[in-house]
């Protein structure tokens, strides 16, 4: 727990519809400098090839720079706020974010990325396969780009998981001072993703990483829509 | 820019007020194994030991659970929910969290910690410490544990960066299909503490970690307070 190490993998080239991810990413790891997956690794994977692999590219008007709007719409099932162009909306799955997460970079110009259906789903389907193909036990994160309340800036979050926790509860665990602590439910998916993005960038083509050195404890059943998603009736800011 | 590597520094004993910071980092790095720091190396230091090192302690009514919350409205400039005993608020530094940062675990009974007057001018002192002390250039970010609106789970953001960039704009920045990308700004500063705090715990006592490996194009002068914080007439949400 007190050593971790990030390193992206290499050569994963582009990816389209049908493709088998678990594959791709076991063959880029085999050829980029021998790197070899581990059990416990984590791989925090960018939704943009998910979707991609997933077939959620939806045509638009490459000539219309609001033409992806209605599938903004389409995909949200509350308006938060609006300003210009921009819209935060609570999507179909229950994530906050802008645009209701559909992106139009590093997809072909008249494509609009839309999120996966059920990230959790595509997460187990990526570590089913890797067992399956290279008996690898692997943790999997779908990570995505968000925005945030109060703080500027994006950050990557995970929108989905498998093989790892979304939050630890530290309830009750004593602190340094062999006290009992208050409530610390720790959103580690989301801090796992925040930590790959370091080394993935946006614009470097690497859409894989391999976060390695997880407390093994953390790495059981997980998911975000159930763990990280927050109800709109607990939630204050909704 | 593809590897890095994340660890604890280990043997940082108890702080306390007037404690010099860099020092203490600077003499667990040498005795933790032979950990030497290198140029380039970020230092992610929590806050709890900047607030103790800076004198932040308060004396509270030990059996009275609520005698922090008079501190908590003396640290806001505005509370912007209520619920129970919760107050979600916008400290006087301009950040958005529960309680005003006010933490009364990892203290001793009766003491609450206050978030550090400022915490950019607190890791620019832990930055030039270590230089003066060493010959190395750290960049330095002071982190803490913050929850979020619409996600379930705390994870640790930065409050204080020196030597780092708080936000870095890819605005512009080719995507790797070669076209001009969407405006992209990046909270790298907030990535980096969410990182850290994966090696570091809640509860183990490691207060400091390395974050070995950023691209050398972020180290730079940065500030979380310039960069980070979102004015409150830009927020949506406030």
């Amino acid at each position: 727990m007190s050593r971790m190490e990030i390193f992206g993998i290499e050569g994963i080239g582009e990816i389209s519809a049908g493709t088998n991810l678990a594959d791709v990413i076991a063959e880029a790891a085999a050829s980029d400098q021998g790197t070899v997956l581990r059990d416990g690794d984590v791989l925090v994977v960018t939704q943009k090839i998910v979707s991609k692999a997933e077939n959620r590219l939806v045509a638009i008007d490459p000539n219309d720079p609001l033409s992806h709007k209605p599938l903004v719409e389409q995909e949200s099932v509350r308006i938060l706020r609006r300003r210009g162009d921009l819209i935060i909306s609570e999507t179909t799955h229950g994530f906050v974010c802008a645009n209701a997460g559909i992106d139009l970079s590093n997809v072909e110009r008249g494509w609009a990325a839309l999120l996966p259906v059920d990230s959790d789903r595509s997460a187990r389907r990526i570590r089913d396969g890797l067992r399956h193909r290279s008996g690898v036990e692997v943790a999997v994160v779908i990570s995505d780009t968000f925005g945030r309340a109060w703080r500027r800036g994006v950050t990557d979050v995970a929108i989905g998981c498998a093989g790892v926790a979304g939050v630890v509860d530290l309830r009750g665990t004593a602190d340094a001072l062999g006290r009992e602590m208050q409530v610390t439910e720790v959103a580690v998916v989301d801090e796992i993703a925040a930590a790959a993005e370091l080394v993935m960038g946006k614009s470097t083509g690497i859409p894989v990483a391999v976060v390695r050195g997880i407390d093994p404890t953390w790495l059981r059943d997980g998911s975000v829509r159930s763990e990280v998603i927050r109800k709109p009736s607990e939630d204050l800011f909704r």
